[in-house]
């Protein structure tokens, strides 16, 4: 291992690893870049398996490969790739660092707690994404490239026919007709993706703005002959449709789906209830043999009725309902390695002077840390301004 | 249902549905068309469950959808997916006709007892590819040329990365390289695949006049070093090598094979065990998260060391071994299709003055048709002319 006794800041990351989650938050790729920062890694054993990164790989790349405690007394900023439980933040000494998607818009209870223990949270789901010096922190957008990219694989790999159109001695086979519903980062992708496989594809999007992306990849814009204009959220999300939208949005996607023989939705809305994109009438219009990709399926419902997390519903018709919502992790070593680089790039910017610093002052700064905000009354009001 | 009463020939086709087979030999498509012939159809009720054609669809063109007795009381010919077993062959009516492939290339036994129970059998297999007339019969070519493009599908959903290179604000991903080894029909779908997909495509083949075709798609191909020539064998097939240039193919593409990422294998040789194209030393020579999808595992083994059919085998490097020998039926409906529609047209090559008959004259006949040879004695020996 190389000597690393001048580094500044130690920085741990945690086997975070589960059923539906291989990705890790270190990869020996960025345990190489961090070095060249001052940054010294350390990782629990076992934490990049599933991701196939090795313990030795990052051993290799010179992070310090030790068990969980070890992680936990040894670095002062730890990076995630959800956010760490009760438990953890119980064992995280006080003053450390937590950078991850915190849930920060959605559950100030969970900010409460990361302020009353002490911590230092930086949230990157409050990233200013606009920033071109936030730009290689932007995890949402490499996670949901990543996303839409998986979600056209996994659509074509489940579609009974080709995606390209083929002409054979024994006939000729139409391309797939694939439709997608949200034209966010991970929709873009996945219409490059369905468009490269040589699907006909079309999209849709509430975001006026969303139809030259669209158009620009060579997609179709579904006409639904409405208007939900004003749809762009803060922070580059898709806003909830109001409840008019949605039934009026929902009858025109229902009755344009049946044309379609695949759909991916890609309309998440962090922590909240992801708004209907086709109903259940929708979906028994679909022809037999179509495949529906739900990336924003949940346990509060997804974009497509009768979708469920992490589950391939076959319904009566023959129509494939695939809940996809953990997509990127299945892409594990890119999307560890992009990841990776998004939590070490936040991590490197609060490097001042050799040692992690809060400077309010910057935009970064005042946006993204979310509890431990120094010259504040460490109260849990404190810690959600925004 | 339509009145089918004029037609002259029955058609029957069975439920050949199991674990790993989802297709079916006649589609209501195909039913349409064998209409248009003269041609009635039976098919056993649920044959077409699994390729997501309902009894409903069979009805609604016109088939009769019906018990298994019952396909066998009323059909004089029989298409199938794969061949009847002893206790079909049984059941069937002296006088019938099979069509199908027959493994007649390398199961003579077989061949021998549908002649012993009277039957005519038309053995795809020895279908004479390079008349025009046979190429809309060509299921060899339909089926392979399905499996690849799933080769490449399967391959990419397995992969831990991209195929395409993609340039994100996190860093440039590069493209992933893929190696395709057998560059007969499967192969160049496969190669074709993963080029729509933006991956680096390197090909090999051991016939020589593969490397223009390989070239054609605007992959490279591996240069190995070495000569196989004279390596097409009868029917299209690449001929099993032998034990010398096994040994010298072997340790040239092992070397090789430890710069790709993904690994596609189509080399089947039907009926016999398939050539080795990647030893366990090449396989332990392949880089971590590395993908092999081998569509020539079986019980006698693949093209790739170490492979199994229907299993994916994670090595200890983290490497991924995928046996893959039914990827045709995976793409179901539209296999089915393609497939229908080749057997269909045997069928109807067949029919003379409105009936069932073979004309030796003929070079598709006297190629195919392997039992129930007219003006032939009807002992093994001549059901075994080729």
């Amino acid at each position: 291992m190389a000597d690393q006794s001048q580094a500044s800041v130690a920085y741990g990351v945690f086997n975070e690893t589960s059923e539906h989650e291989k990705r890790v938050a270190l990869t020996p790729e960025i345990v190489t870049r961090l070095k060249k920062s001052g940054v010294r890694c350390l990782i629990e054993k076992g934490a990049g398996d599933a991701a196939l990164f090795s313990d030795e790989d990052y051993e290799k790349a010179g992070a310090q490969v030790v068990d969980r405690q070890a992680v936990i007394d040894g670095a002062q900023a730890f990076g995630f790739v959800d956010r760490p439980d009760a438990a953890l933040i119980d064992a995280l000494p006080k003053g450390s660092w937590v950078i991850g998607m915190l849930g920060s818009f959605t559950d100030q209870a969970y900010v409460d707690s990361l302020q009353a223990h002490g911590l230092v949270a930086v949230a990157i789901e409050k990233l200013p994404r606009q920033l071109s010096s936030a730009q290689s922190m932007d995890e949402m957008t490499s996670q949901n490239s990543v996303m839409g990219y998986k979600a056209a694989l996994v659509a074509a790999n489940a579609y009974g026919s080709f995606f390209p159109m083929m002409t054979t001695a024994a006939g000729t086979i139409r391309p797939a007709k694939v439709l997608v519903l949200g034209a966010g980062i991970a929709g873009l992708q996945a219409i490059a993706t369905a468009r490269r496989l040589g699907a006909v594809v079309t999209a849709y999007d509430v975001r006026p703005a969303s139809k030259n992306e669209v158009l620009s990849l060579g997609a179709k814009f579904l006409d639904l002959g409405l208007d939900f204009s004003k749809g762009q959220g803060e922070g580059g999300y898709a806003r909830a449709l109001t409840p008019e939208e949605q039934a009026q949005q929902q009858a025109a996607v229902d009755a344009k789906a049946a044309g379609f023989d695949v759909i991916i939705t890609t309309a998440k809305v962090p922590g909240r209830k992801p708004p209907v994109l086709l109903t259940k009438a929708g979906v028994d219009g679909l022809k037999r043999g179509a495949v529906v990709v739900d990336c924003a399926a949940s346990d509060l419902g997804g974009n497509v009725e009768g979708s469920a997390p992490e589950q391939t519903i076959v319904t009566a018709n023959g129509v494939q309902i695939i809940g996809a919502p953990t997509l990127s992790s299945e892409v594990a070593t890119t999307a560890s390695n992009l990841l990776a680089r998004n939590v070490a790039d936040v991590l490197v910017h609060y490097i001042r002077d050799g040692k992690l610093a809060v400077d309010l002052s910057e935009e970064l700064d005042d946006k993204m840390v979310v509890a431990g905000r120094p010259a504040e009354p460490a109260s849990a009001d404190a810690a959600s301004k925004e």
